[in-house]
């Protein structure tokens, strides 16, 4: 492939999304493009015209190395839902012509369900314009919800950041003899695998969480204060995880049932809090102790500083992954992992149809939720622990780490 | 000093607080100490007979180094107050008979300042029956808010984190091209050394918050509010740390304005939680713009991950110096730490008279209060700085980091 590439991040940030914009770089870059542009929050921002010359801006061995350490979008992201095809002309005119303008022969865009719906739709359009530009998706998500892939670049971060986190909340919530119970909200709308990962606490030094409530199964607030009660008869400090989008029978949000404010973004996504509160302040009025809501929030996706080793690598690969499979004409596809063995864990690129891949959403399979001890079986924790695994010391200045940093105002 | 000693921990954990149980440890085995016991849950557990023989727990080499990296209070803590001499003689009898039992010559107490209030009233008492037995204070509390020592081990591993994760909170605040405001709700009821704290974040990779509220100072929420008016004007994503303590003018804390259920502890603290929300809530209403509120909550003090080595270190020095000077006939004192040269950095531990430390809070001076700018000055950062350095790596196994544990039930 002769030519020019352009990478974005769209989505929600990652500990290591970064790390996939390197490898989307470097291996563009190794495999002879000229020049690699990055869009500025994504395709909304290239829309807008805007975009870089990555080379102006990552310049040593140096930079790479703080970016693969650098927390959240570099190139900034975007919400962004493109009309369907023939509803809206303009909008694919504006991209292409940009596209073509700038000589692009390779679009890569690293994000999550919605992300890949875009590079559906885009792959689609040029292929009906006959444009002759690969269009290549590098998963990305905390999530963990995509289809196809083994798992999914940024969740093995977040699943080390929870199970480290969770195990320092346990240890501090038990100082105290006296009966407290904390509920930990962990991020997961419809996907409990980020809420799973708490249980990754449990071990030989630390009992993990006493229950772990999966969005995948709907919550009876009765049920869950009477097994706070039954526990409290043989322990003091109960820590409970619950992911954030936890629903009642009846299909309304836990966190609906608060005053809190909310807001919906362009994929009709609203904005959910205060699961963790309000089961907090319903376990006080019941049972009069001490409780705490921790909520771990943006936390959980941008602790680059707890990143897993093994999840900035693959994260990197699927970057390369992508630009290998463009410059050897493959389009419309997103990269996928494959495990090809657990013990020693080893995993492998591949690609995948995009088409069949957008807008699916991968949730806990049921055989992995133990329903009748609110917990994840050992198969959900098999699956996950190599993903945690190792780490990549932060590059501290003065003290703190230091990241890459590009001006986004 | 030919005898045993018996060490508790008390009050608020932190990161580092098991580094000076281990300095008192192993400095009180070097010196001759026959036994070094540990009360459990503090002086409260110590009174329902409640310690365990250190040896017996503390075996290896490698038990001490796990030791320092455990966040949170190994013997468990308490918030308990001793009554006042003479109100309650039962109480005090039933400790000295305890220690005389177990032979203690040195009585050691890790905390802040409540727990330094039972070190004074133990001394005195102590004093006043000629019981023979040296009471050390060991300074420990993440809030530095301890008077005469020149900063609190705890503060600088929690300052650490704040300064990291508030970094890390803005490279995720400002990857959306649209307007977000992040409200930090940061420990410290009283004294903004916490919260200042997120100054840190600052440099050349980075903006730091926007604006910092400290307790010091009462907060006008108009004011607040037309503050962020004017910094949108400017820039899409505004990040403001306030302390959890914040108060109005009229004495109110802010957190009152909202309707969580509250507690109060034995010293009449009361919980204080719900600020970084409150502002929030009042941002969305008025802007409409999305907002987000996080709240560091208790990840602040049980970090270890993210621990300060100059902490550690520090933390340790202070219990190996509280039994120094109890080995060499000290009594009712404090160990202090006290800096004797800012560049480099040099710091060494004095002894200082418990009854002008117990009590008394030391809160940030207004000299290092940007009043009109909403930010603490240069003054305070070079204070911070030092207390922040380095890191001691956790013993990661199995991808996560491995504590010392000891079963509290």
């Amino acid at each position: 492939m002769v030519g020019n590439i352009i990478v974005g991040q769209s989505g929600g940030p990652t500990a290591v999304i970064n790390s996939s914009l390197v490898g989307v770089f470097q291996t563009a870059k190794d495999r002879g493009a000229v020049k690699a542009y990055g869009m500025l929050h994504g395709i909304q921002g290239l829309l807008e015209g805007k975009y870089i010359d990555l080379e102006d801006h990552i310049k040593s061995d140096l930079d790479i190395e703080l970016l693969k350490r650098t927390p959240s979008a570099y190139l900034g992201s975007c919400r962004y839902k493109l009309p369907e095809i023939g509803e809206n002309d303009e909008v694919y005119n504006r991209i292409f012509e940009t596209l073509y303008r700038l000589g692009i022969k390779g679009f890569f865009y690293i994000g999550g369900n919605d992300s890949m719906d875009t590079i559906r739709k885009l792959s689609d359009y040029g292929e009906m314009i006959g444009a002759n530009i690969a269009f290549m998706g590098v998963p990305k998500t905390i999530d963990n919800d995509l289809a196809v892939t083994d798992h999914t670049p940024g969740f093995g971060s977040a699943a080390k950041y929870i199970g480290s986190t969770v195990k320092e909340v346990i240890r501090d919530g038990r100082v105290f003899d006296a009966n407290m119970v904390t509920i930990i909200e962990i991020m997961g709308r419809n996907a409990g695998w980020l809420t799973g990962a708490s249980a990754l606490a449990r071990g030989e030094d630390c009992d993990g969480p006493d229950m772990i409530y999966l969005p995948e199964i709907p919550m009876d607030v009765g049920d869950f204060l009477q097994r706070i009660g039954e526990l409290q008869k043989n322990k003091k400090a109960i820590v409970v995880a619950v992911s954030e989008g936890m629903k009642l029978a009846d299909g309304r949000y836990v966190c609906e049932l608060t005053d809190t404010v909310a807001f919906v973004d362009a994929f009709g996504h609203r904005s959910l809090t205060g699961t963790a509160r309000y089961l907090a302040d319903q376990v006080a009025r019941r049972y009069g102790c001490k409780t705490r809501a921790i909520e771990f929030n943006t936390l959980q996706r941008c602790s680059a500083h707890m990143a897993s080793r093994v999840d900035i690598t693959e994260a990197f690969q699927v970057g390369g992954a992508a630009v290998k499979a463009a410059f050897e004409g493959e389009t419309a596809k997103m990269v996928v992992l494959k495990r090809l063995s657990q013990d020693p864990y080893q995993c492998a690129t591949e690609t995948y149809d995009i088409h069949e891949i957008a807008n699916v959403e991968k949730t806990v399979p049921p055989e992995w939720i133990d329903e009748d001890n609110k917990y994840v079986t050992p198969e959900f924790l098999n699956y996950v622990r190599p993903l945690i695994q190792a780490e990549l010391s932060p590059i501290m200045v003065s003290g703190l780490p230091r990241h890459l940093y590009y001006d986004l105002k």
